[in-house]
């Protein structure tokens, strides 16, 4: 498979183009996508539980699901939460309810026509998040050794999402109340066994990639992820397993990964993160791939909703 | 000026929402953008000169441009070559076509639907390109110095455009028939007087920018530079001016550089390629920039139109 295409398993739809969705909006601005099957869910828990804060506004074909005006975070984040025990209770949407982890995450929001930063307007358990197709946030490290050979995990095979596939270096999403760069320090020691003392010193914050991705159970994905670069200064220093998300970890040279890739034996987005760096450090260039700048366009897609 | 506005002097428009843009197309695929004083002067020449290359299909008020189907390469470019002389013989658009350079620029177009890679539709003056919001690419290289310096350079103040403005330590359009690399690795040699041995060892192209702009005479150019990093071994090798597209160049540290942007003092689209590259190191960080994924986005918007 052509690396446009190991690609295209992560970023593989465009929400902004599916006529069949809702609008979550919120003070004019839209922040998610609906499916009609989730708010027929909404619908019917409106009317068992008379919610005053969370809204569905008709309009005609495309209706839009809002927060009642003036509502405060807390409130926000009580009629969400709400919301989704009363779908899990009734086991509505077992994917993706039935990977609930305990983990909440930011929603953004922000002033319509605001250029201002945008704010968190609830938090949410992470594997709601895809029912309403609100944007999540991770960051991933690609640690190097000097001789140019970069660090891969295996994903633990008793993980719910992608057991057993190739990983980067280290990752991870977002909780609610953490910056990347904190997020990303801790993920290094609870993953891999990397004390934040070999970490500070060789860790760069290298960008964003930002993409759509649609699961098989078909739901819609936002996602940003914040990259990291770790230029160990010797392959001494060695990636271990600690909590168990992942596996194993290897030190492989540049063509074993994008080899890997190409067979597909990486999670998808992981394989976004290894062409962004390929891309960065001239490994991946105009001259030596056909679809250069297409890859590229592929890893900075526009998520268009409001991000941190 | 806070960085994210100084790079929206740059990325300060979207040519995709003006209703009032008249569509170019190739292959039911569009690759421009028209004004309507520009379908105008088309009017006039087709009637004129009875092409049979260049068609407007009138579209009740959005018509489209388009060369007629099963035409060649030349065919078009001899079409195209032959309505830029007419309008110039006219002075019709002094703006930008006092510009001419003597430089063929090449336009892409694709297959309508297909993923397979682009083609060359045909070439066209580089001034010229504006007049239709063809998509224009180019090459531009930060060299920087062990101790993190950055050459910028200062444009000649008889060039004209942006003179006097600082610039990258070496840029320039891509020529029709030039590879990136080929054309920058000359390009550090005619600007820079950096020679091939001085330069190969240690450039890197590291990706692309896209922006839409548009010029104080309302041109939109959609445009997408191919970025490179040249990480010079020692302070010795000094770039100066060969042939006077800089009038000199000048090593400054990281704060001297963003407060050059931050002031206008850059040329806008070199403000981009500053911030991609503080990006990719780690200079400018979701920690350090408040607008850091707004910063990210304007540096990476797509221009969904063909390219190489």
């Amino acid at each position: 498979m052509t690396l446009l295409a190991a690609l295209h398993k992560a970023h593989n739809c465009d929400p902004w183009t599916d006529r069949a969705l809702h609008a979550f909006v919120l003070d004019d601005v839209q922040i998610g996508f609906v499916q009609p099957r989730v708010l027929d869910a909404i619908r019917q828990f409106l009317r068992e539980t008379l919610s005053d804060v969370l809204v569905i506004k008709e309009d005609g074909a495309h209706d839009v699901v809002t927060l009642a005006h003036g509502t405060s975070r807390a409130q926000r984040t009580a009629a969400m939460s709400a919301l989704v025990a009363w779908m899990r209770a009734r086991r509505i949407f077992p994917d993706p309810l039935d990977g609930w982890r305990d983990e909440p995450y930011a929603v953004y929001a922000r002033a319509h026509g605001s250029a201002s930063r945008s704010h968190v307007a609830f938090t949410l358990e992470r594997a709601a998040c895809a029912l309403f197709g609100f944007a999540t946030f991770g960051v991933h490290l690609t640690a190097y050794t000097p001789d140019g050979r970069i660090w891969v995990s295996k994903r633990s095979r008793t993980k719910q999402t992608w057991p057993s596939y190739y990983d980067n270096s280290v990752a991870g999403g977002i909780i609610a109340g953490d910056a990347p760069m904190a997020s990303m320090i801790r993920e290094c020691y609870e993953e891999a066994g990397l004390t934040e003392e070999q970490v500070t010193p060789y860790i760069k914050q290298t960008g964003c990639i930002s993409y759509f991705h649609k699961t098989d159970a078909g739901w819609y994905q936002p996602e940003m992820q914040f990259t990291y670069d770790l230029a160990l200064p010797s392959t001494e220093i060695v990636l271990a397993p600690v909590d168990g998300e992942a596996e194993s970890f290897e030190l492989l040279d540049k063509d074993a990964v994008l080899e890997r890739v190409e067979t597909l034996e990486f999670k998808p987005n992981c394989a976004l993160v290894v062409a962004d760096f390929f891309a960065r450090h001239g490994m991946l260039t105009f001259e030596n791939e056909e679809h250069y700048t297409a890859i590229l366009e592929c890893i900075h897609t526009p998520l268009r909703l409001p991000t941190p």
